[in-house]
């Protein structure tokens, strides 16, 4: 186990009404904020009512910014940064997924500096302030309601890049499983995805003696596995949407990366995926994440096959463990199917003639690796990408 | 599930060499403070000489109370009280066990009252503030280093009580594995035995739908299970004992039982016992635990055997689920045999003449129930402690 650092600030309010708390909860921190959000559906489905009510009756005033879209864009963000320093606002309430958090975490850090948030992301100087944030979340999916990171794409050049640091965490986030009913399949079975695929970056690791926190990898994992069918088949169900709520936040809010070093390469490669085709994060994770356990898994085989057989109750072999390892890849590409996602980059729509450039953008031209438990390169990534579409 | 709110703000470092950066934490929140710790064994490893180090290059100055013994003391507690208001000291550092960090959450909200802290202990108000409290943990056992509880005992009758507040989670607490080196064996035991205590606490619950939190607390179980006799053959196996440090810690931090009701009557029955005889926490509950189990398993054999089976890998057997079931508590006797603990009364050299009185004090004279997956009253006391004679 490495040494570490854990400390998550936010506080949690669950399960049916929370959302007529935040008025109190922004409260605490200002009177004057700026509530951000995505295409509207929480007008549709009610939300957007409740959230304005509560507000107004905690003597909260709001300016508003919408249209948010999936993959935050920078511009928008910049809108956001003009409307606080503007208005004077002191909190950046989100309501909506990952891509609506995300982009309030990058107006909080822009609100505060002189220059174009961007930089950050560039990875030009650090964050050394924020303004707070508050979240409702409506998608179990990012983890973004409990974590340090941010990812927002640029549109001059769809560039997408990500910042982490505590400055980030929101103050408080909601989490009302009903807020789920609405959620089309695909976009339920794309957050599952988004959300195993969060776990799996952390736990494929070399760190050694992390059996703590694999079991309770093992353990979120496994109760993903078995609530996905329950909420696709009724998307009501809302004892199967808590498991899969917490679990989400869970599996991103750090704890289950601690003593560990995750590897993020599936990430890395997606995101150039869903920054050059647009398609959604958990679609091309679906795609990304088993073809990088073929390239990777003879690194540590009985890793993957601790995971095929905790994770997927896959029988152990002791003569065959390499089976066991690939039986684990097959079965998540098996869940995947059973959720209505495609596990090719063919079921993406997406042609080989581009891998070439995929594997440019990852590693700005072949001048970077990336990647912990194995180190990726220019023809790695190719390599990754031509097992993706086999 | 139940609707929860969950924030834990306790800052974690964690590992080797992290007491040296105790200075540092502490300056954040005053320079001069109540040095807080046990029976010397601190001198003796060494840890004082590098917790006075760092206290002193960053600048803090403090006055030493040491003396905690096991089951803490009210008295003590009247005597930190005194020292902080008369020097104004501005935090409490424990350096030790469970029972010095609940001897300092004690003084850290008598401190800042003009009535007795006991009052609280009591039932009589609730505390509104609280000075910060900093740990260095020395004994993986009673995960009161991240929680909002703490148990005392006033020698004027023995009562031993206890408090829950938010208001006590330590600012910072540091946990080096390498502070568990020195511990006799039977200390180990009895704290591998807490922290499995809290587990189940937890873990039997009449709320439905909580397949999330049964499987971290399934996960933390097994780590327990799996590395206790490592270290047990191994005082210095670091590897094995960050395991049961940070799954110590997991298992009381108010996450594992988000959205759950716990039980808590071992606990209650165990203070009695440890109230009377002054035996150890550890020893008490493997004694009382399974005896509890015996007399509630059948509300809910179901969960029972969902244990057996998960955490102590008993085969399931559709045709005698109550049979699953029992082997389960039986496996988990035979686990505290194994560690060296006694599992009924007469093991602790207690006998049974004084069931009765031990019934009346946990039951206030059989005017208080207690318990939540099962109530318990004071014949249920007694049964129960006929089942722990056995």
């Amino acid at each position: 186990m490495e040494n570490f650092v854990f400390q998550n600030p936010t506080k949690i309010l669950f399960g049916r009404g929370m959302e007529d708390r935040v008025g109190e909860e922004t409260a605490v921190y200002s009177k004057n904020i700026l509530l951000h959000f995505g295409g509207g559906s929480i007008k549709k489905t009610g939300l957007y009512d409740r959230v304005t009510a509560s507000l107004k009756k905690a003597g909260v005033s709001w300016i508003e910014l919408g249209g948010v879209k999936p993959n935050p864009r920078l511009s928008l963000v910049h809108e956001g940064v003009e409307l606080v320093k503007k208005h004077n606002l002191g909190l950046i309430l989100a309501v909506g997924g990952g891509s609506v958090i995300d982009s309030a975490k990058a107006i909080a850090m822009g609100a505060v500096i002189d220059h174009d948030v961007w930089d950050f992301y560039l990875g030009n100087g650090e964050p050394k302030a924020a303004l707070p944030i508050g979240t409702i979340l409506t998608i179990p999916a990012a983890g973004s309601e409990a974590s340090t990171g941010t990812v927002i794409t640029n549109e001059d050049g769809w560039l997408k890049r990500a910042v982490n640091t505590e400055l980030i965490y929101p103050r408080f986030s909601i989490l009302n499983p009903e807020q789920a009913f609405t959620l089309p399949k695909f976009q339920v079975a794309c957050g599952i995805t988004d959300i195993m695929a969060h776990l799996m970056e952390r736990y494929f690791t070399n760190v050694p003696h992390v059996a703590f926190t694999d079991r309770l990898l093992e353990a979120t994992m496994k109760t993903l596995i078995v609530h996905a069918p329950l909420v696709l088949e009724d998307p009501k169900n809302y004892d199967a949407w808590a498991e899969i709520m917490w679990a989400g936040t869970i599996a991103h809010n750090n704890l289950l990366n601690t003593g560990r070093i995750g590897d993020w390469s599936s990430h890395d490669i997606e995101h150039e995926i869903s920054g050059i085709y647009d398609v959604a994060h958990g679609a091309g994770l679906a795609v990304v994440f088993p073809a990088w356990m073929k390239f990777v898994y003879k690194h540590d085989i009985n890793r993957f096959a601790q995971w095929a057989i905790r994770v997927w109750n896959v029988d152990m072999d002791v003569f065959d463990t390499e089976r066991v390892a690939r039986t684990g890849i097959e079965r998540l590409e098996a869940f995947s199917r059973s959720m209505g996602l495609g596990t090719r980059l063919s079921d993406l729509g997406i042609k080989g003639d581009r891998i070439d450039e995929m594997a440019d953008k990852c590693t700005d031209k072949g001048t970077r690796t990336f990647g912990s438990f194995v180190s990726v390169d220019r023809e790695s990534v190719k390599k990754i990408l031509l097992l993706a579409e086999k």
